[in-house]
């Protein structure tokens, strides 16, 4: 039997999950844990890059993500599911990797100035944020990962950990194995309103939404814009509802969808009815763990806290390692 | 009886201390032992940001260091003597002070072009050595310093560390006391060649030179330039070797010498003779305790051991107020 090969990934604890996020990373995630050696993490410390000046509310968001986590499926028996700040491990190897890392590799990335650009309502010109690819490598090759799942967005951000590892390897010697990036599917899912779907565009499902909230979010969903009237035919391919219908309906009622929606046999209202119906019944196992969890806050702390001890003793022995090799 | 105030300063391992350290940083520190509560470390991270392309001395320098420091006087009972890399807790805190620390801040300081410059033959531009600063910050305010030691060139960076103290008090709450600058007296003395006392000039003597080596080094001595033959008059006010016997000789034959220079009466040989037997009465127990500390490396060990440990406790609960600050 071969070993399973070892991959790392974390998410910032930015709110509660929505649909793009479950079928974005966390579904990817949670497919791979039999295939892999699983270490997932909340990024605590990376929440601060952006958010330094108004952290308050990200341990709550951490307990949340994790709830939401382990409500989805990811499963602490099979992975290691943990907190970054509580390993102290990952700042040491920043502060080291920091000697190593040029200036302009990370004024290179695409993503700085964009980010910068992007959030323009928030100062981010700080050391830390400018750093923040070298705290990304900290967290991926202190479990000495060969592969990290990421969307397409992050793929730069892997191939500056790869360099960072083979240039500590180079001055040091080899410690690090340089990981491999896995592309993630990509959600085809869009928000209510056919935008990405983003927590700050209020047009997001959430996986805690009661079956109410669901209706309604549904029921106000933009569907194919060229449908105005009740009697015009509509386009399935281009409405978000059907993505919804795909992923949610059974396979009989998606396959009688299709050809209603395109002979205007079926209209809008009815049809985010049934889809609606579905995806409460998608979401109804997960929201009720999710309570479940919510009232056992205990046991969320327990999974925390020995994912956490888990995680800790991998990156101590790294960090070992790593001192040996700089010979500090 | 008031609280003594709390100090805190490092010094990079870069080899064998010798006169030009002694009485600039360490013989201040020596005799601000009984007055404040003093906290001194060997900053081994603070040497990888300009050496870590080549770190494999700074374990042995480190322990060197700690030797020359007891034998010159500094007690671990009465001060804090440590290791910064064995407080992990410096690297979380300039972790969490990289989130607040503005790039241009950094920028701006004056030393970190200067010195980008003056160490050309290595590559700088590396995202640590632009942070040292920070890292210096996390130092220093960690132990809730009131007051920083520092010579001249430093103050600009002590300046950095009460405003990055300021900004993180503003951003989350009091926390951190902001350090005054403590100007250190600058040694007058100057190496073997007139230039400043430097290892990379070898112009130094050393507190671990044998009395043969001081000999010798004080024999080739630039004098008072303006001296060239046995008869011309001389003028002790510009000579280095002067300086010294103001440091190391009892004070007839400073009060001799004076007079005996300007009138010739004394040749420049024999008085260099005179004052390196001073020289090496005045160095030879602080040579004896560094052999002594050599043949009983565990001692100081131990002393390491035992501060690292001391000031861990401090750092730990600052950490801790930070933490719970910072609500992460
Ligand atoms: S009938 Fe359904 S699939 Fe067709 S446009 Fe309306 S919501 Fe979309
Ligand atoms: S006699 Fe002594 S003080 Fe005078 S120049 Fe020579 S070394 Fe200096």
């Amino acid at each position: 039997m071969t070993e399973k090969k070892r991959i790392v990934s974390g998410m910032r604890p930015t709110g509660a999950l929505h649909l793009g996020n479950l079928h974005g990373a966390l579904q990817n995630w949670i497919n791979m844990q039999p295939d892999y050696d699983c270490f997932f993490f909340i990024a605590d410390w990376h929440a601060l890059t952006s958010d330094y000046e108004n952290p308050g509310n990200i341990k709550k968001y951490t307990r949340n993500m994790m709830i939401d986590w382990l409500a989805a499926g990811l499963d602490p028996e099979k992975s290691v599911l943990f907190v970054q700040s509580r390993i102290r491990e990952h700042a040491e190897l920043f502060l080291l990797l920091s000697m190593i890392t040029p200036v302009p590799w990370l004024e290179r990335n695409p993503t700085y100035k964009e980010q910068i650009d992007a959030l323009q309502n928030k100062d981010l010109s700080t050391f830390g944020f400018l750093g923040y690819p070298v705290l990304q490598a900290a967290d991926i090759i202190i479990y000495k990962a060969e592969g990290v799942p990421v969307g397409i967005d992050q793929a730069p951000h892997i191939e500056l950990t790869r360099e960072i590892a083979r240039r500590f390897n180079h001055l040091y010697g080899r410690v690090f194995p340089e990981p491999d990036t896995i592309l993630t599917e990509i959600s085809k899912i869009l928000g209510t309103d056919r935008r990405k779907m983003s927590k700050s565009y209020s047009n997001a499902i959430f996986l805690s939404d009661s079956p109410e909230q669901i209706r309604k979010k549904v029921s106000q969903m933009i569907t194919d814009p060229q449908r105005i009237k009740r009697t015009d035919p509509g386009d399935p391919s281009v409405c978000n509802v059907f993505t919804f219908h795909q992923l949610y309906s059974p396979t009989d009622l998606v396959a009688q969808v299709d050809p209603d929606c395109r002979s205007a046999k079926i209209g809008c209202v009815e049809c985010k009815k049934k889809m609606a119906e579905h995806l409460v019944a998608y979401l109804s196992p997960i929201r009720d763990k999710i309570e479940y969890y919510k009232n056992h806050t205990d046991q969320v702390e327990q999974v925390m806290a020995e994912g956490s001890d888990k995680a800790r003793q991998v990156a101590a022995k790294t960090l070992a390692e790593v001192r040996d090799a700089v010979r500090i």
